[in-house]
């Protein structure tokens, strides 16, 4: 890990995770304890990843931070946070000399970047936070459970530091310290379980989700039930994982989806993230559903637009073939460009299929789809190469994604 | 009333109501009971109603009815309960020879035509019973409560029985006899109140009403949290009604529709009814009201993507300014036809009032705007030339509008 004597040096990947059931409110702001417990699945690092190189150095006189490629203040609270519980429970393991064995004396420089656009809406923040977080971990030796400290950077960040199938438990102390994820089934407990993010055409900004959680924990007069559902939900999801019963998965994602967005509809002023092409979307997958007499595709939307498709390997070139169908890439996208991330043999749709379906052909309306499955945890990088710092010390700087 | 001795005809008008506590959900489907009670605005009649008329004859073979031109079947339920409650209530009251004399041993005939485009998705049934069940009583003799049997025909119906602002309350008896409309204010209460209906371009078939909100009462569980909630915010509004409390009204109304939608969404199915230009007008409602520093305009929607706008009448010139700048007209539209109904001395809009709303300009989004107030209840044309049958009585057959 170390390219020169007073130069120490960590690199790790860390994975998105989207959840199925939602975090959508907290409890306590400046801890960031949810008003309920959440479960995403963390998906494929191929597809989806933040990558973050941390260094440590005698010659930084300053905590620094590039993210994709474009340096940022590192004074934000959330930040500060985790900069500090790091080193506060490095400090506690670590005495005297060691301390500067390991730079905790020393300053910090963090580079960070993602292999898929920011733009795209795809809770990049959850898995930067997680990739800082391991990365540090990593880098001051700090084992154990660092979920809680993911947690202080981003809610949902905590989820990204496990492989799988993740609970994010409330917890119950006040200081928040057993509010963390575990794994509750690992990635190769369902080998066939894919996923397709349709990533949709938007210009708009968006109410972002850290004001937007708290208006609806202030406003909306059906959150209050919505919390008291989700535990019941919760479980039954988990059975549902646990058993491999896709049908009993997909419902429930779809209804909680729709809840969460109920829930910001009910709060005022109303919060909307789904647009008219994620209403078709959603069109789309109950009438894929129905001419299949069986549940074999689930929808959920985050704070965007962008869907997030579950579905078993068997399924895809059907679903992904109606897909395409319905949503074609417009005229200046290349057909190859259209579906990246996992390999498949594309099918044409049926025109029986077509013909049972209801709904507009919208061109253009979904740019592009990511294809990829469940993954594991964060991975820390052992080629130098994969390293976002030269080998005398300085960030790498591409041009932002 | 009598054209010719043996052919005996009523014309009545009826207005559309707008809730503004959403009636979504029965008890009862049969005899159309509510799971809450509901309250509308019912709007000026010479923009928007329906006008029937309704004739005995004996030389009338079977009932029969016409609606917007063409024939339809007297057979569903809801005409046949109608009918048979109205002649059941008529027969009580009269005896032997006298039954003759109104034509309750005849046969019906109903012609029945609406102001407005019925497409526009302007709750056009609520108007067409209102109206049926007023000319029939009219007809026939029926005094007293019948917003009871019009209830029967299409739940809001009940409420276009009265001007002004009418709650429907829901009732407790099992055959439904208590659950009817009865006024709270009259029209002539606040005479400032106006209205403008923004007519939304859509060409999407919508899940039905009645289909609609079977669905969220068997699926969403978030239905039962919003029952409990409507009896203090029907109170709440009632009050701010009566002591013409704007913003009070205003704010309801708004976080009102907001939780209908809420609930719709949460069904599964989820159901949607609201498309990205309802969701702008939402934020430019939004975004006046905090550019004025006060609220001084509200939106409800109902089973449709339509706004219904309520606003104060000195108002109206500085909120259809900024409809129209991020709504324009499209440009196959004469700038004459897109704002019709109430005249008024429009005002261009101010550029510090654009500098500060940031949403698209949408041109053709909205069709087109009708403007009224707050107007009465059903009314007995008293000039046969309103007729809608001739003098032989047959029906005055127009192209569907």
């Amino acid at each position: 890990m170390s390219v020169k004597s007073n130069f120490r040096c960590v690199t790790c990947t860390a994975p998105v995770n989207i959840a199925v059931i939602k975090y959508w409110g907290k409890t306590d702001e400046k801890r960031i304890l949810p008003t309920n417990p959440s479960l995403s699945v963390t998906l494929g690092q191929d597809e989806l990843r933040a990558k973050t190189s941390v260094a440590v150095s005698s010659s930084f006189s300053e905590d620094r931070m590039w993210l994709n490629g474009i340096e940022q203040s590192v004074s934000s609270p959330r930040i500060q946070n985790v900069l500090k519980e790091i080193r506060r429970r490095a400090h506690k393991r670590k005495s005297g000399d060691s301390k500067d064995d390991i730079g905790l004396t020393q300053h910090v420089h963090i580079v960070s970047e993602n292999n898929f656009p920011t733009a795209a809406g795809l809770a990049s923040s959850a898995a930067g936070y997680a990739c800082l977080v391991f990365a540090l971990g990593k880098l001051f030796g700090v084992h154990g459970e660092i979920s809680d400290i993911a947690r202080q950077g981003s809610g949902s960040a905590c989820r990204s530091l496990y492989g799988g199938y993740v609970l994010w438990k409330m917890g119950s102390k006040e200081d928040g310290s057993d509010s963390h994820a575990v794994q509750v089934q690992p990635e190769t407990h369902w080998p066939q379980m894919r996923s397709l993010i349709l990533v949709v055409s938007d210009q708009k900004k968006h109410v972002g989700s850290t004001e937007g959680m708290q208006t609806t924990v202030q406003t909306s007069e059906l959150m209050e039930k919505r919390i008291k559902l989700v535990d019941k939900r919760t479980e039954e999801i988990t059975q549902a994982i646990k058993e491999r019963d896709f049908p009993t998965f997909a419902k429930i994602t779809m209804q909680e989806s729709n809840q969460l967005h109920a829930v910001c509809l009910d709060t005022y002023p109303p919060i909307f993230y789904m647009t008219d092409t994620s209403r078709l979307i959603v069109r789309l997958v109950h009438a894929i559903n129905d001419i299949s007499g069986k549940v074999k595709v689930a929808y959920t939307f985050d704070a965007g637009p962008n869907a997030c498709l579950y579905l078993l390997e068997e399924d895809v070139p059907h679903v992904l073939a109606l897909v395409r169908h319905f949503f074609p890439p417009s005229k200046n996208m290349t057909d190859s460009s259209f579906v990246t991330g996992l390999k498949l043999d594309e099918i044409k749709p049926s025109s029986a299929d077509i013909a049972q379906i209801n709904i507009p052909i919208s061109e253009g309306a979904v740019k592009y789809v990511i294809h990829t499955k469940v993954g594991p945890g964060p991975q820390v990088l052992t080629d130098p190469e994969g390293s976002l710092f030269t080998r005398e010390g300085k960030p790498k700087l591409r041009s932002s994604s």
